[in-house]
């Protein structure tokens, strides 16, 4: 069992409706070390790609993307679920159906922030259906860059969005992937991952 | 001039309405090294104060608190905007007008995640009229928990937030003030901070 299994097991709690709540660690409260881990799991997963841009989807995305930008010393580029007051025309849109919210979202980056020349490891905590994901990859596209992977915190490998993405060719790394779990009895089964043993990192960034 | 007002002044552009638009280092896509020095420097400002969590509010405020939460090795707490699928009524709440959508959002934090115990740096991206910094003090007096200070990349002078936040009496630290900018001209003047001149940083995170 690697670090975010254990994380899970020990701290997340499955609600009605499929839903997995790990708020305390990815989606509300952000637990620095567990960041960390993932960041370093991420990297040495995609070990050998060149990647220059981080790109993920507001909010909780924005943790994990940061952290990993600061260790690949690359910008991350967070796409946008709604229209601001300063936002321009000047974008690439997609669209995604928000498992969470119950939602159709316009998903979109400001065109100067992605390239042709790109290569973009995308970001996010949570894959399922794998529309915010299929949105994002719309926009590297669009954009005319090319998507070195994709790098998810859990995947819920009981829906179709893991599936789908490999499918397609993609190099899609989840750090934990739940086979199954079951409200009644709060249990939860993550998939084998056996090319991935991982154990307890450690590592840490310093300050000074 | 430090690092921040010199990256405003390379890539920053003024938009009518009183927009400042820095969304290619830190309000979409994140210039890490940017976020570094933020970090390095709200840390230094605070020097001796004693932190045990760092709250911000999503999206933009995520970013620059999971950078300095690394450097503090605390958590990072962030506010929602909207209630979601997962959420209970378990949460502290209160009310706070956005000046980027022009909307009154309830803005809440879960009460696991705020204790009594807590001394929190509240961090964010923008301070204008200080909506949301005073929402995320709130929140942290209904927890019980102790207000270290309140630290925003960039304070826009011309708006009455951080002098009500300072009248109020709270330690805030702001980065960059605009004090005045012009849109038909796009200059901008910045306040002088004469007790905390700080030039460029190059102090870099290592990840190994």
């Amino acid at each position: 069992m690697n670090f975010l299994e254990e994380k899970i097991l020990h701290e997340g709690t499955i609600k009605a409706g499929n839903v997995l709540k790990i708020d305390s660690f990815l989606n509300h409260q952000i637990d620095i070390d567990i960041m960390r881990q993932l960041a370093n799991e991420i990297k040495r997963r995609f070990k050998g790609k060149e990647v220059n841009k981080i790109l993920t989807i507001e909010a909780s995305g924005i943790a994990i993307a940061t952290m990993l930008a600061s260790m690949y010393d690359v910008p991350v580029v967070f796409a946008k679920k709604s229209e601001t007051a300063n936002s321009t025309d000047n974008k690439y849109v997609a669209h995604a159906y928000s498992f969470t919210h119950k939602t159709m979202n316009n998903v979109f980056v400001s065109k100067p922030y992605l390239q042709a020349d790109d290569k973009v490891l995308i970001v996010d905590d949570f894959l399922a259906d794998g529309q915010a994901m299929h949105a994002l990859i719309d926009i590297v596209h669009q954009a005319g860059g090319a998507v070195v992977g994709l790098a998810v915190a859990v995947e819920k490998g009981q829906q179709n969005g893991g599936k789908l993405l490999r499918d397609e060719g993609y190099h899609l790394e989840s750090i934990a992937i739940v086979e199954s779990m079951d409200w009644e009895t709060q249990t939860i089964k993550f998939r084998k991952q056996t090319k991935h043993v991982s154990d307890t990192y450690n590592l840490k960034l310093v300050d000074e």
